[in-house]
This record gives structure tokens, C-alpha cells and sequence, in this order.
């Protein structure tokens, strides 16, 4: 008898190891939390899925070499002048010394293979920055979720989905988006959540798959880019797999690391 | 033929101006994300269920003359010497020389009635002087969620329900009963949403609702009262109408405005 317990210890202990193994998932709803989620050992990606993250996607599957990401137009028109194909838009504008706006469709391979663009996204760019002193800090969106949540699930490190958000705001996209993304690392049972952005997110995206169109058109982005004719590209921001390219912020700039060892 | 079109485009006149005058609901999930809310029309819910305003709604449904929120324990020590009743926690243990903690079973009415008590609660209090530039700052719980509401859609004013959260975060509990509170106003036909976290809350209530108490369970407040033996009034918190009161902050105390006309 004394046997048996000794061995269902054991056996406990090991099963509570293995779950202390785990890593930590977290979701972040906004850069004014930021703070409360900031960890260097974080893998942390960066979620702004109407339109940037995708287009970002879009342009390094396309074959940009690498995407400089700005925060001002002033840095950008600066970038121009010194010789960049720059992507910058505001308010749905192209601005006027820009090569192209902030849609995925813009990025052709004609016009981006093998080149270096900068790419002016206020969001984008401020979360970046801020996930800098992090372990890395990736791209994601549906465009390379099944890619991106494979190379998560080998690096064993902790992982932060951060949701670029509108102004600060909550935002329904990215955070349908962080739950997609959240099931399938907590499915692979490599990673464990505290956290009731996780919770939110991952039953948000359980209300959504089924008619994920549908329900995006709840989201406030969804008119905010509809009122501005910029709403066409909605259906490729929400298509799952079309690359395997996984966005890295190295060195100022953004390259693929899906070839990398 | 004329003189039908003139009819219906006066017809359509009207519902867009009956359109034009719902007024605006919006939720914050985080203090941190207040200042993007902010507005000196909104009537400012605070929700911070588990269990800061659940115990608000209990001492003065119980008789309390007026609650005087602090944010700092040194704050609420000075007050303490001065004569008040002061409930005070920290860590979920009450601190030495309050009276009570902060659970709404402390607040009996053969201690409080006719008395004002201070209550320390760093988050709470927060939001309440964030929020102090607004029409109205009210607290708002499942305790007192029907005679809220229906005081709320009497105001003819933007409304505002701003979780208090636990650091930051966002908090799953405060959200179901933003969602809750959300739904009944949006009912009413009174007021309209642009938010994504409106959306999102009130989705998550309609998921939760056929089981509250089961769907907190996933809640980490839960887990943290837990852990300490404090969450004996989970299911009391999750209960709605045990009463009419209207929390309003006025004059630096919160008061009942339920019986004012």
C-alpha cells in the first residue's frame, strides 16, 4: 500500500512539474496597459489586423527584404527623400509623397521584391517600440497564424498577444484575432494563461469563427474603414494561411525569420 | 406622387433626428484607458464587482449615512483618528486598525446605519477621481443593476460604465456586468454604440449569463479570493436587485440618490 502512495506521489509530483513547465500566455487589450504585461523574457506579438500587421504580412510574402516601420509622416517623408518606397496614409489618405497607402493590395511583388520600405503606422510603430526590450517582438495576423503559432509553440519562452487598438481603445478584430491565436498555443499544451484578456479573447473567437465576417462587421474599425472606401481589403485581413512568413523587429526593421534555423 | 415623397422624406427626417438624440454608451476596461472615454456629459458607472462596489451597494442598502472612498491606508488611518468607522484591506487582510474589511457581509446594519464610513480601496478610488470632471460619478453593481439602469435611462445623458479592473488589467467579472448593464440600457432604445467594448461585453454577459457563477470561476479575481478564503461572497456579488440604492460621489462622499426626485 505504502508502495502504491509513494508511486501516485511521485507520479504527482512529475504531473506538477510538467505544468510548471508551461508557459505563461497573456493578451494585452491596449498600449496604455502595456506596463502591467511588460516582461523581457515575453515573446510578444504585435496584433493590428485592419490593416497593418496584414499588410506588413502581405508585403514581406511578397518579397520586401525588409519593412522600416515610422511613427510620424515627418520620419517617413524624411526616409523618402533618402531614397525609400515609403507606405504612409493618414485619415485613409495617401499622403502625396508616399509610393503607396496602408492597404495589403498595395504590395505587389512587381513593385516590392527585394526592396526595403518604410512603412508609417502610428500604432504599429508605438507598440513596437514599446515590446523593444522584450525576447522578440513578431508580427501577427491571420495571413501567417498556422506558421506563427508553430514557431511560438517551439521557442518555449513566454508569449504576449498585443492589440495594437484604435487610439488606445479596445478593438474587436485584434482581439478576435488574439483568441485565435491563443487557442492554438493553449490547445498545444505547451503554454498556460492567469489571464482574463486570454479568457475574453479566446471566447470572443469562439463566438466569431463560425462567421467570422459577419461578426467583424460589429467592429467599429469595420465602418471607421467603410465610411473612408478602404473596407475591400477585410476579406483577406480575416483569410487564414496565405503565407508562412514570420515578421521579426531586428535592427530597426522588420524581416522574416520563418527560414531561419 | 410628389406630395408621398415630400411625406416620406419628412418621415425619414424625423427618425434620423429620433436616431440623432439616442445618446452614447461607451465601456473602459481599464483606468489606464480613461482619458480616451473622458467627457464632461457622461454619467460615469464605476464597476469594480469583486468586490469594492458590491460592498458599496450592501452599506448603504444597510443604512450608512454616506461612504467617504480613500485611496491610500495612510489616508484612511488619519480619518480612523478623527472618529469615522474605516473598512480597510490590503492583500485581503484587514488592516490592524480598521474596523472591517472589505467584504459586503461586514457592513451589518446594527454597525453602520446613520454612520459614514471611510473605505480604502486603491482602485476605486482611483476611478472615481479620475472620472470627478463628469456629469455624475455613480457605482454600479449586480446588487443594485435594475434600479441603476432604469435611473440611468431616465437621464437623457451619455453613459459611460468604467470597470475599475485589478492593476490595469482588464477583468472578466466587471465586464460581464458591464455587459449586463449595457444590454438593459441598449434595450431601452435610448441609447446607441459605436465601442467595440460594449460589443464585446455584452457579448461575453450573453454567454455567461445562463451560468454567472460558472463562468466567474474563470475570472482570476476568483482565483485570487480564493487563495485567501475571500471569495464567500462571490455568489452574494453575483446576485441582482438586492436593492435600489444610486451611489452618487458628491461633495467627496458617495450618497444614495434613489429617493431624490
Amino acid at each position: 500500500m505504502g508502495v502504491w502512495l509513494g508511486a501516485l506521489l511521485i507520479f504527482d509530483n512529475l504531473i506538477l512539474k510538467m505544468e510548471k513547465s508551461k508557459n505563461r500566455l497573456e493578451v494585452c487589450f491596449s498600449p496604455a496597459i502595456y506596463s502591467e504585461h511588460a516582461n523581457d523574457e515575453n515573446l510578444v506579438v504585435i496584433v493590428d489586423i485592419l490593416r497593418a500587421t496584414s499588410s506588413i504580412c502581405a508585403a514581406i510574402h511578397n518579397g520586401v527584404k525588409s519593412i522600416i516601420p515610422v511613427a510620424t509622416v515627418e520620419e517617413a517623408k524624411a526616409l523618402k527623400q533618402q531614397g525609400y518606397l515609403v507606405a504612409s496614409e493618414r485619415d485613409g489618405n495617401v499622403l502625396d509623397f508616399a509610393d503607396f497607402g496602408n492597404s495589403p493590395f498595395n504590395f505587389t511583388p512587381e513593385i516590392v521584391k527585394g526592396k526595403e520600405i518604410v512603412y508609417s503606422t502610428t500604432n504599429g510603430t508605438r507598440c513596437i517600440h514599446l515590446a523593444n526590450h522584450s525576447k522578440a517582438v513578431l508580427i501577427g495576423s491571420f495571413l501567417n497564424i498556422t506558421s506563427l503559432a508553430e514557431w511560438l509553440i517551439q521557442q518555449n519562452a513566454p508569449v504576449l498577444i498585443f492589440c495594437a487598438s484604435w487610439k488606445d481603445r479596445f478593438s474587436l478584430e485584434d482581439t478576435v484575432f488574439a483568441g485565435a491565436l491563443a487557442e492554438r498555443l493553449l490547445n498545444s499544451g505547451k503554454f498556460e494563461s492567469i489571464c482574463d484578456a486570454v479568457t475574453a479573447s479566446v471566447d470572443l473567437w469562439n463566438l466569431a469563427k463560425s462567421d467570422l465576417s459577419g461578426y467583424i462587421q460589429k467592429a467599429a474599425q469595420k465602418g471607421r474603414l467603410a465610411s473612408k472606401g478602404l473596407d475591400d481589403c477585410i476579406e483577406y485581413c480575416l483569410t487564414a494561411d496565405q503565407t508562412h512568413v514570420i515578421p521579426v523587429f531586428r535592427n530597426d526593421r522588420l524581416v522574416d525569420v520563418s527560414g531561419a534555423v
